[in-house]
């Protein structure tokens, strides 16, 4: 039997549950998740639930919609795989993981392409049979480049484009065109060591731990919301390049991690935090 | 404006958490945190919600047992402390943490005594003001000690019994009669070392985790439903002793978190499980 | 310059640290990173050092055993990679981590081949131009069956098996034709949940941490020496399969650990034990 | 038999660690452990040793002295009680968990005092006969505060002034005073939210992890070395004040963890870094 995913926000107030789950109800749906959050500065109320049932998509947004405040954002997702882009630079960890989970069939999502502005990673893509575009942003403007980059994505439709270790800067143009459907991976645990060389600024510290932020996309540069945030234990024994290596784990971790919430419908975006479903 | 948690394990259905979402609009009551599982393996639905509002516990309780189906249990209690008992041997680090917590108001909890079967920490529980019983185990008999234990706990009607380091076991009789009220820390990450000294099993093993479980006392010694668990790491140069000192931090932590999951109601238990909704 | 491991073994006595450091500072090396263990039960002493210089081996040698008590154990190992073979199964997840970080030049060692019982990961394995052996264990005994499976190891003359998730139980026999050379991933914090189905085992039983550990095989199973265990976190909502996918990463992440400490000279084993020098 | 700490630091050169165990040998001392690191950026030499034996302090110090080069550092502490004095404001659980551990005689220190800006903390104090001594920072300059602070602490003689939740800023002239001899916990993982209110930057940021860093004080805010730091994770459920709570736990254990290290002579301090021979 199919599954559907629900997302409702809107303004709280007394007895919506009621109203929410009664329609949900009176359309023949079994709910088998359901999950709800209130946040009281704002007053608002983000929902998540997992229906079955033989569900009318239309049906049950209208009846919804009628039963909720104003303004409330109502999403019916299917449970299905998402299409998703991957960007890239020239580490690997992050996509290897990715297309070793892919070509498993163990992640929530279809990798239509993978995008490079190098090419280092080109070989070892293609032996996923994925195809792999190189998108040099050299001898161009960021306007150019990140032309060539949409004109290349936009054929793929993607519902998400994950940023997995890709070293450019997006212009806010660039990221305004995908609302919250940018996922990258930042390697600190922001919002300490923002910017360029965070594993240099963290040796100079003289930290002991060292960490990694998957987060949306806005833009401000490392100011989005966080999705996940994991660290490891370092000691003075480590040079800047060493927390590298050992970042290289804790980063795809938290990337894949980030992924799947945000495959399987868990994240609203408030403000500039997230709410998760976990 | 006052708060209650409402508990409700029963069969599972279509439609009930419209039917009991919407009992709880009819009583005027808001909804401030609503969780539920249901565990497909026996159908049960579990569900806890905080309720703030003008409650009338007699109507709302009917109300609900009119709507749910046979045998449905249902808790309603007001957000308020409760009443512990805590059974000690000779280590203090449970204890302490305990209260020290409880003397800055920071347990949801009134520890009303402290009973130990050796005296050493009569004098630091005193200084907190809280009274010490000295019921020993020695020269009488297993009943004779657990009658003693009874009868000086008794008195005190306490919702739950803590046994923070409380190194005797409990025979299945005393045990029946604090049915899920007891809860105990076990010192390695159960099921591994059941038993006595549990150190000194990890320490032959060569282990590099060493943890410490909470859980609810059963029959079995140490069998009973897993309320917390938490490990540190330890390598070759721990010895059996040094392995029990590292284990103290964690042992403390994890009864503190299991202790707050309790106190706060957010504990079911299912067959040898619990269900946490934290 | 050249990098060499020296590892010694021996009785403890006074002045043992002297006398190697002043053999080493005769042979006009340097000392890189030097750190020894004393196990006080047993009064061994442990000692892994880094040299750099222009070491002649046997002239080294020589003059440790000299200077050292009968007995002593000493090996001296250029600083280089190791050869490998890989036995496997069905499940990828510790084959691809390996095989990814092989492929990008990450790994001290040379895979080379990887062995499987079953075929499903001849495919994926040779997209990285790695030999893929398929040693069926159907319709045969396990002394041919482990014939077939030496007869092919053989060939290559590997420093270590690796049991990347390899699912069949070596025999005595087997084991100790690699003694000390056979590294697996068991699927549990060892001791706890011994045998088959671990993380059935642990879903039964309500634990609220799944973890993994990476030892060295001896005629016991899963008793042998071990390297390294990690834990993550399970609550109520976990079934026995999604233990196991959440138990995938931890797995990866233990052998790959674990790997790096053997294939860089770090671990000593000590009865039923490891000492390891991180 | 007495054991002392033998700590070393100098310019690093081949034949060093020959050079100081044959000293330490020739002294008919016996080395329990020894462990060293080079910082190659600066080509120094650390040494930390534990010995037991007759030692003649003056004696092994000087033959030291004329082995080592010119501007050597060299400290030979008897492994005993330090004395230390206690800083405090008004939470209590970085006090509490020092006291308790104290007076169990499990912190390898002698706590003479605990002096408080805020006199809260005075009767929790005085129940483990710790003299609690009341200096108030309200209508008076900071030079007047910090000479009050002082003169109550010179009495003392302290080997380290705790930080245990002070929470003012003490000037560079009174830091001056106690080089390398104040350890603080701040409740953050710095560099993360530097400066005050630590808890409600991170609950606006929206991060996943709270932490708590204990580290040496020196004239910068925030900025001394680095000791220990731990995290915990949190989510969107978390307010600043819930954040305050969670991180209390982590605070006292920082701060525990990092005195364990300074108590016991582990922690060298080279430049703005600490070299932990844990």
């Amino acid at each position: 039997m199919e599954t559907h995913i629900l997302l409702i926000t809107c303004k709280d107030y007394k007895g919506l549950i009621s109203k929410v789950s009664t329609v949900i109800f009176e359309n023949d749906l079994n709910i088998l998740v359901m999950k709800e959050f209130v946040e009281e500065a704002t007053n608002s109320f983000f929902m998540r639930s997992e229906l079955t049932g033989a569900l009318d998509r239309e049906k049950l947004y209208k009846e919804l919609k009628d039963k909720l405040p104003e303004g409330a954002d109502i999403v019916i997702n299917p449970k299905q795989k998402k299409d998703i882009v991957l960007l890239v630079t020239k580490e690997h960890h992050c996509l290897s993981d990715l297309l070793s989970r892919h070509h498993f069939n163990e992640l929530d999502a279809r990798i239509h392409c993978v995008i490079g502005n190098h090419e280092v990673l080109k070989d070892y893509t293609e032996r996923f049979n994925i195809p792999f575009y190189y998108v040099s942003h050299e001898n161009k403007s960021k306007e150019q480049f990140e032309k060539e980059l949409y004109d290349t994505i936009a054929k793929h439709k993607p519902d998400y484009l994950v940023l997995a270790k890709f070293m450019r800067i997006l212009s806010p143009d660039f990221v305004a065109k995908f609302n919250n459907k940018i996922i990258n991976i930042h390697h600190s645990f922001l919002p300490a060591f923002i910017g360029a060389n965070p594993y240099k600024q963290a040796y100079q510290r003289g930290v002991k731990l060292i960490g990694a932020t998957a987060h949306i996309v806005n833009n401000d540069l490392d100011e989005g919301p966080i999705l996940v945030q994991k660290v490891t234990t370092v000691d003075h024994t480590f040079t800047a390049q060493s927390m590298v290596q050992a970042g290289h784990e804790v980063e795809a971790s938290v990337l894949a991690e980030a992924m799947k919430l945000v495959l399987d419908d868990r994240v609203f975006v408030t403000g500039n935090k997230t709410i998760i479903f976990a």
